[in-house]
């Protein structure tokens, strides 16, 4: 960022980075502190922390399925206000600045009230302001649809915003501000020689995220990384280059691996003894998928003597309902039994250079059973391998593989 | 308004009325019932009291003069919040409904942000939403201007909001649901037999409220005036036909006094002797009025040796200001002293009755004079008589001029 002349950045601060009159005034001046330097400055903003929440209540305590159109002009003011905020903040310590709304940019959505998905961004009214030496201040999590309805994104949706945003605006660069400093190796939690990534791509990120080292709202990395712009995860609260999320793939001396990533909202459920013929998986998948229950890993037993095991993995919020759509399945398939697990976690290892380089599995492999850990589940892409292991395993499993593929050190200078 | 037959109503609800979740679900059980008896309702909210102070204490924490385009932006949020919970909890007992911001309506304004004036309304939306059985839900307050930029009309914009809606949509009444079930003859806390009135003229509200009988906003009460909007002003909290305002005049034998109505918010200044000659008056008002002071009564003695004592009236508030302002002033013009006095009061009877009758003002200081109180000003119009007198006789002046004009009595049937 340091390097940029002249440049349109586009920068996101979360509900805690504005959770608080002394923390809007800090963004104001870290923003102000950004366009003194020569940039044009876009700043996203989400609702004040407790905010949404504060509405969400009063939401519930008026129906029990609020009307999803007027749940979305609701939570929109929580926005709102920080944006306003915002600006006086701004403007009071010399700083020209003007605020949007999503509808006032505009951020033209869908008509999917709480989930509703970015078409087009108008960027007229941006563009005039940030000419005139403005800072702009927009609303993340919002947008209007064509009949002036106003409309949300869903919860982490002010990413999306920022992303969009600097998409539309051809901006050189997107800055997330968030409570933490950038992308880890591993949770530095669990492994205290994880270090903080200077770089990563846009899909080891996404096999980062969504193995439980959220960061970054998936659906944003996607954005992101459909439209090339490059996203900078920094920290709130502390100075630092943070971590870089682009589409370039590391140079040749490159790591195999980037990262060891896990998560422990994992349950496993095995039907046991399934008489095997064709369509069994559909048949136990299905009901599953319409209940809007996410499943990860699947496993397939070969078969024997025409039965078969069929294993698979949710969320673990999920078990107890999974369980339950599976008691008549099972009867119904004539399965001998349903097993359940809750304690089992999953590891994975990601790294685009897994693409070219050969036996990472099997250190992995290996790694796992020197530590005598049994591996209960395999799963495997192009950029990363996953394990389901024995929960009580997780802190040996992540600090093994740490050092098995070099990731110790220190942050780099 | 029980005789009105498939009519379009417009109700408004304060901030008050929609105070907590509980006066929510109250207000959409009311214009629900209003709904079912077959008129057409377009329902006016304020924010939820006590939000609009918790948005400005977040903006002057930021900024001591905080930017006026930002706070309509924040403080528009109030309303929005209202309009959102009270459109789910109607939906919420089967009562179709939709929430409009001032901008989605569109509810055009100028572009003088905190206190913008109401130029068009466009009534497309409104009408369709109507036509298809539902209540519509209109955030008071606030519009957009030309630009799109969120406006909001000033405090208690709200009521105006639901008089240019109901002249807007040529709704049959504009219903005002306040703390108290209509305009009485003067305040029941002075005088207990105050009674409520059935009827009364724009004209004499806009006298009763000036005078200190605040119930409706005085722009408001203009609006309706001018655009002949029938106002009804009602109990949010007992049913009751409340007070009519009307253009109507009252019939041939109606009271020639409607109520006697006072101020306690009033002090006396008195330039004493200053040289008699033109131009004195605009000397001493002029820069009291260009510090945005309002002068209420004024009174210049008759001149004595070519000296003259000038007296006039400002709100308590301003008081201080007022003689601060004055002290250069009677320096520059060689008057021989200042002097206040801000224990007197402002008492007046009001009625378009007077015009047609004599004696009003004889019978009203043959009152005052019978209790030994002094009259220090004395101001007219055509419908009402405003007298100054010390504040210890307030409450005994309103009760014997509320029986001298024959207004004692209880609520009619």
């Amino acid at each position: 960022m340091k390097s940029l002349k002249m440049a349109l950045i586009v920068q996101k601060f979360g509900g805690t980075s504005v959770g608080s009159v002394e923390r809007i005034r800090a963004v104001a001046e870290r923003v102000t502190a950004s366009h003194r330097t020569g940039h044009q400055v876009v700043v996203v903003v989400s609702a004040m922390s407790g905010e949404t929440d504060r509405l969400l209540q009063l939401a519930r305590a008026l129906a029990d399925a609020p009307a999803e159109r007027e749940l979305d002009t609701l939570l929109s003011t929580g926005e709102q206000v920080t944006i306003a905020l915002l600006s006086m903040a701004l403007e009071s310590i010399g700083q020209p600045a003007i605020s949007f709304t999503g509808g006032q940019v505009a951020i033209m959505t869908d008509s999917a009230h709480t989930r509703a998905r970015i078409e087009h961004i108008d960027d007229h009214k941006i563009r005039a302001a940030l000419d005139a030496g403005k800072i702009v201040v927009v609303a993340g999590f919002q947008g209007v649809d064509p009949h002036g309805n106003i409309t949300t994104l869903g919860r982490g949706g002010s990413d999306t915003t920022a992303v969009a945003l600097a998409a539309a605006l051809h901006a050189d660069e997107c800055d997330i501000f968030t409570d933490v400093d950038g992308i880890y190796t591993t949770d530095p939690r669990v492994e205290s020689r994880a270090r903080r990534l200077d770089r990563i791509t846009f899909e080891e990120m996404l096999e980062m995220a969504s193995l439980g080292a959220k960061v970054l709202q998936t659906r944003s990395v996607e954005f992101a990384m459909k439209y090339h712009v490059p996203v900078r995860v920094l920290s709130s609260f502390q100075d630092g280059p943070g971590t870089l999320v682009t589409n370039e793939e590391n140079s040749v001396e490159a790591p195999r691996v980037s990262g060891i990533a896990f998560s422990r909202n994992e349950a496993k459920i095995t039907v046991v003894g399934v008489p095997d013929h064709p369509g069994i998986a559909y048949a136990i998948l299905g009901p599953i998928s319409a209940a809007n229950i996410n499943v990860d890993v699947i496993l397939q037993n070969v078969s024997e003597a025409g039965k078969t095991d069929f294993t698979f993995t949710v969320e673990r919020n999920d078990f107890a309902k999974t369980q339950g759509i599976l008691q008549g399945v099972a009867r119904e398939l004539g399965a001998e039994d349903v097993r359940g697990d809750t304690h089992i976690v999953k590891v994975s290892v990601v790294g685009v250079g897994m693409r070219s380089h050969a036996g990472i599995a099997a250190t992995m492999f290996e790694t796992l059973a020197r530590e005598n850990i049994n591996i209960q589940m395999i799963s495997t892409s192009e950029i990363k391998i996953s394990v389901v292991i024995e929960e009580k395993y997780l802190e040996l499993a992540v600090r093994a593989l740490h050092a098995a593929f070099a990731l110790d050190g220190e942050v780099p200078a």
